[in-house]
Formats: structure tokens, sequence, C-alpha cells
């Protein structure tokens, strides 16, 4: 939905508007897939398509939720930026590697999407500028690891945890403005 | 040689040239084998890169052609988005794959190496604001699935078929300024 | 080092000074085994990862450094592109490839990071226009092939004429501004 909002202000057509929304949803897990040389995850299963197909096309029609629906939205994204970082973390640990790369995994699953999405709008990934998106998946999925190995709460329980902590700092992100400090910018800006 | 004028067009070097050349012919089915698990189709086989190499180097020395060949280049382009989007499909069914994937395997065969190539040269690819090709090769890519599973005609018809449909569809959306309805930006430029 | 100045040049925060100093450093080897199907190098081994957080912290730390030791990195810069284009048109090998696909690998291996990185900064990679750089590693990998099939010198030294080979053009051009002449905008800006 954030692919499809974002592209509609770019006043594309509505083909672009659902290839963008796809390239968001999938772009994370399709890479974290690709660097483990699994399967792709949408590709043996019509679900994932499909899902994105209707939000996409829901998006489209009522164009004026995203003013309405703001909170909601932001409550989904938050929870899928959960979601899809414990999955990276999960796989990641499934394929034998080393935790800190799943931490890797599980934030390339949450945030790539994003990444690919403002790149092909032409716009500098706001997630490097403005990022504690990326600050709360790391937080989250390191969260996740030390639970499930220091502690003997049951995979429910942690998950549980783990997707209302990065629930919570996003939360307190957005009210209270947080913002990693910025570097000034030292240097001219010429080409290096 | 649609990367290679786009990258003359930016007053870039030779070589830079040759490299967007590159990227656009073959990033397209690289995506495509890279997502399905295969081997990638040119780096088995010399020819491919070979024909690259020797149409960027023919485009970069006839310059001019560009304006004189404008129908000629069209044509080419629009019998190798059908050809693309045929083998993308046909790969995506010999992986066992739901057409429906089929479908988006070819469509990302035809369309994804401009997408990388307008990305690289830092604008927003054509294909969402304008893209009469994108729907062509989804169209086309449907087309061969019913006629290839619903009807008993070769292999070698359904092709000729597909690649004149997706031929006629360009043919047309350019002849009559075909153009998908864009959304009007109703809201304001901020950043999401 | 070179994602981490030109990140901070944009007035990043640090978090993603790091995201794009891991890519900018990833990037070109991520692709190259990838393309190869083997296993991506940076995920069995916290080596390349804690490298690329310690560099990247170091060169955060001490952003002046950028100005006192420019010599100094470019010779860091200069010896690791040929190290890149070496262990890329090795691996290609390795694979049963053609050696042309090697060097192309090759290429890819030091050259595509820095093309991600400057991406995803939203301006056009420099090595399009200005890229002595793909050229030192397109020469130092033909050069390595040739001695490694054409002569019967040891491995070890060849590898070391091949870094001196690279490292001597990449500074010729440097000092001497060699520059490849360049597309004259024959055409309009217009859209293609």
């Amino acid at each position: 939905m954030s692919g499809s909002f974002a592209a509609m202000q770019k006043r594309f057509d509505p083909f672009g508007v659902l290839i963008i929304a796809f390239i968001t949803s999938v772009g994370g897990g399709t890479v974290r897939d690709l660097l483990l040389d699994v399967p792709v995850f949408w590709m043996s299963d019509l679900r994932t398509i499909t899902l994105i197909l209707v939000t996409s096309v829901f998006a489209m029609v009522f164009k004026s939720i995203e003013k309405n629906f703001k909170n909601t939205l932001f409550v989904f994204d938050s929870f899928g930026l959960g979601l899809f970082t414990i999955i990276g973390v999960q796989k990641g640990i499934n394929a034998d590697l080393h935790p800190f790369i799943g931490i890797i995994l599980g934030t390339i699953t949450g945030c790539f999407g994003g990444i690919i999405r403002d790149t092909l709008l032409n716009r500098i990934p706001l997630i490097f500028r403005k990022e504690i998106y990326a600050t709360a998946s790391v937080v989250g999925g390191s969260f996740y690891i030390l639970l499930k190995y220091y502690t003997s709460i049951s995979e429910e329980i942690n998950q549980t945890f783990t997707i209302l902590l990065i629930f919570t700092i996003r939360t307190l992100a957005v009210k209270y403005r947080w913002q990693i400090p910025k570097f000034y910018r030292f240097y001219g800006d010429g080409e290096m």
C-alpha cells in the first residue's frame, strides 16, 4: 500500500502503480531468498500475488483513505515490519547461518522493498536519512535472537514480544519525532 | 540499442554506453533466471554478449541512424518484446509454476531491462508512466497461455500470433497515442 | 569507505551511512555470486561484515581523514579494484565459464558496488561518465587471463602484475586526467 500511494503521488497510471506496489511488497523477501538460494517465496504460491493485487486495487479505488486511515496504515505497516523481520531472521537461522547474518537478513526483508521503491521513484531512499524504520528492525531482530537463545520462552510469545517491541519503537519514534543525529555536510557537494 | 541511444543522449563515454547497453539487454532475463534459480542465460554462451557488443558499436558508429531508422528500431524493439515475453512465460511453465506466475516472468523478461536502464540514468522509468509497453507484454503473455492450454494449435503458430498481437498493440498505441489515464496528484509532494 | 564518505556528504544519519557502506562493499561480489549460483561470500563468514563495520565507524569518527588521507584512500581503493577483479575472474574460471565471461564477472565484482551506491544516492553512476575505473578493471582482467593461459609464470606473480597494472592505469589516469572522449548530445533531451 505504501508503494501504491507513493506511486500515485507521482501521477503514475494504474498499471505502473501495480508494478511499483508489487516490487515494494516482494522486493525485500526476494533479495533475501536469492541470497539464501532458497525458492523465492511468492513464486510457488498465488496467495501473495493475489493479496498485493487486491490491496493495490483497493488503494487505487479509495484514494482518499490515505488521509483518513493514516493511523490504520501505520499500524499495518509497523506490524508488517515486525513480521517481515522475524521471517527474515528465521530463514537465516534455518539456513544454519550466524545469528548476526540472520539479523541482517531480517532487516533486508523488512526494509529493501522500500529502498527499491524509492530508487525507482527517483528519490533518495527515506530510510537512509530518517530511519528509525531500519533501526526498529535491527533492534527487534536482535531482541528476537536474544530471547530465542538465552531464554526458554515459547516461540509464539517471543514473536509477539518482538512485534510489540518494533511497533512500540516506531510509535514512539513518530510521536516524539525521534531522529538519529545527522552528519553535517562538511564537504563540498562535488562528485567524488 | 535503446540502451545505447539513451546513454548517448546523456553524453556518456563509449564504455559507459556499452555497460548500459549490456544491462538493458540482459537485465530482464537475468532477473528471471535468478528468480527461477536456473543458469543465467548469457553466461554459458558468448553469442548473446557478442550480439550486444556488435549492435552497441554499430549504434555508436552510426549515431544518426536513430533519426532515420526510428521505424526499423521500433519494429525490432516490439518484436523483441514479444519474443522476450514468450521466453519468460515458457521458462516459468517449464519450472512447473502457475501460468499466472509465468505471465509475471514474461513481463519481467520483457520490461525489467528498461526499468534498470532508466533507474541507472537517474530518471523515473518510462514504463511506470506511459506503459502500453508492459500492458502489451501482459496481454500477449496471457494470450499465449490461453492458446496453449485451451486450443490445440501448434506452438509455432501460437508464438507467431502472440508476437503479432504484441506488435499490433504497440503499433496502435503509438499511432493513436493510447495512454492509460493517470492519477491526478491529489496529495502534496511531501515525503511519505 | 568510499561508500561512507559519499553518504556522509549527503547528510545521512550514521545508520544510513552504514547501510550504504555495506551495499557498496558487498554489492559487486553479491551480484557475481548470485549470477554464478554459488554461496554469497559474506553470508558464511562474519569477517567481511566486521571489517565493513569497523572501517565505516572509523570513517565516521575521523571524518577529517578524507582530506588528509586522500592519497592513502586512493591507494587502497585501486588495490581493492585489482583484488576484486582478480577474484571475479577466478570465480568465473572455476565455474568453467569462458574467460571472456570471467572478465565481465571481474568487472562486475570491482564496479557494481559503486554503481549501486550512486544509484541509491540518486546520481548517475560516475563510472558511466568517467570510467577509467571500469576500463582499468577490464584491461587488468584481460591481462590476467593472457598471462594465465599463454605464459607459465606462477599465479602469485600474475596476480601481483595484474594489481600493479590496474594500479598504474588508475594512477596515470588521475595524474594526466585521462578521459575517454564523450559523445556530444546530438539529440534533444526528450524522453525516448
